[in-house]
């Protein structure tokens, strides 16, 4: 995979969520994954078509979520609920979003389907062995959490 | 959303269980969902890009998704390993294929994404809620299954 494809998603990631949610995060890692992705309670999974097929999954733990959402809605909210989901969902979009700008300022060109939303302790998401996939790891003092870009070239 | 849209989907379903596995399914009803979907054990998701945005939701208990694979492996599958997985995303991606060559036939451009599968009992996904779902319960003898169709024209 295009290591150019990696880098409009972390800056994505920080910009939207300290934009959307006031939420500063670090990056404190990158690694390449061929097995199963670890997930947290929540993910927001968005697909990729064009040039590219793909997926960007951002799981997180419900901690983040609830104070992610708390911080949109300006209300306190400390379980995951419809605006909680609906939150996560929109933070997603507006991370592929703001990426595929910024690749697409570059010359590539790429669609991006609406979120899913998936909630449940202990799920695991599976994408096809064949498409390699890049886990980017976050810290924030709400809890970690962690983007996952899996991309091929078509 | 036109349920010119619905038919290939539906037809595609049928036809790919019992192309690639062998089984015989009925469609048992057609409903329009607003609320979360209710998922089984084992789900594949396929994001929609083009004239439409959405994604298809294919979601089944492990004893389909064990069988399914046993048939497409042509070796018995007891339980959900890395196997059964890609052979649910493969019938998630041949299913949503399929029905994309109808629409493109029809006139229709969409593409679609890879496919990522969703394992965990219990798991829930959910939607933006403005964007129409339908939700197509399906038959066979090893269990019933639900297709999920949702799309928002641009």
């Amino acid at each position: 995979m295009d290591v150019a494809y990696i880098n409009p998603f972390i800056e994505s990631t920080l910009r939207s969520l300290d934009m959307m949610a006031g939420i500063k995060a670090d990056k404190i890692g990158l690694e390449l994954k061929d097995d199963h992705i670890t997930a947290y309670e929540i993910s927001t999974i968005i697909g990729l078509t064009g040039e590219t097929s793909g997926s960007v999954i951002i799981s997180m733990p419900t901690s983040l979520a609830c104070k992610i959402a708390s911080n949109m809605l300006m209300e306190e909210i400390q379980s995951i609920n419809q605006n909680v989901e609906d939150a996560i969902g929109e933070i997603g979009n507006i991370v592929v979003g703001d990426a595929r700008r910024t690749l697409m300022q570059d010359g590539h060109s790429l669609n991006i389907s609406i979120p899913t939303v998936v909630i449940g302790a202990g799920h695991r998401i599976s994408r096809p062995g064949n498409v390699p996939c890049i886990a980017i790891p976050f810290r924030t003092e709400f809890g970690d959490f962690e983007v996952n870009v899996g991309i091929t070239e078509n």
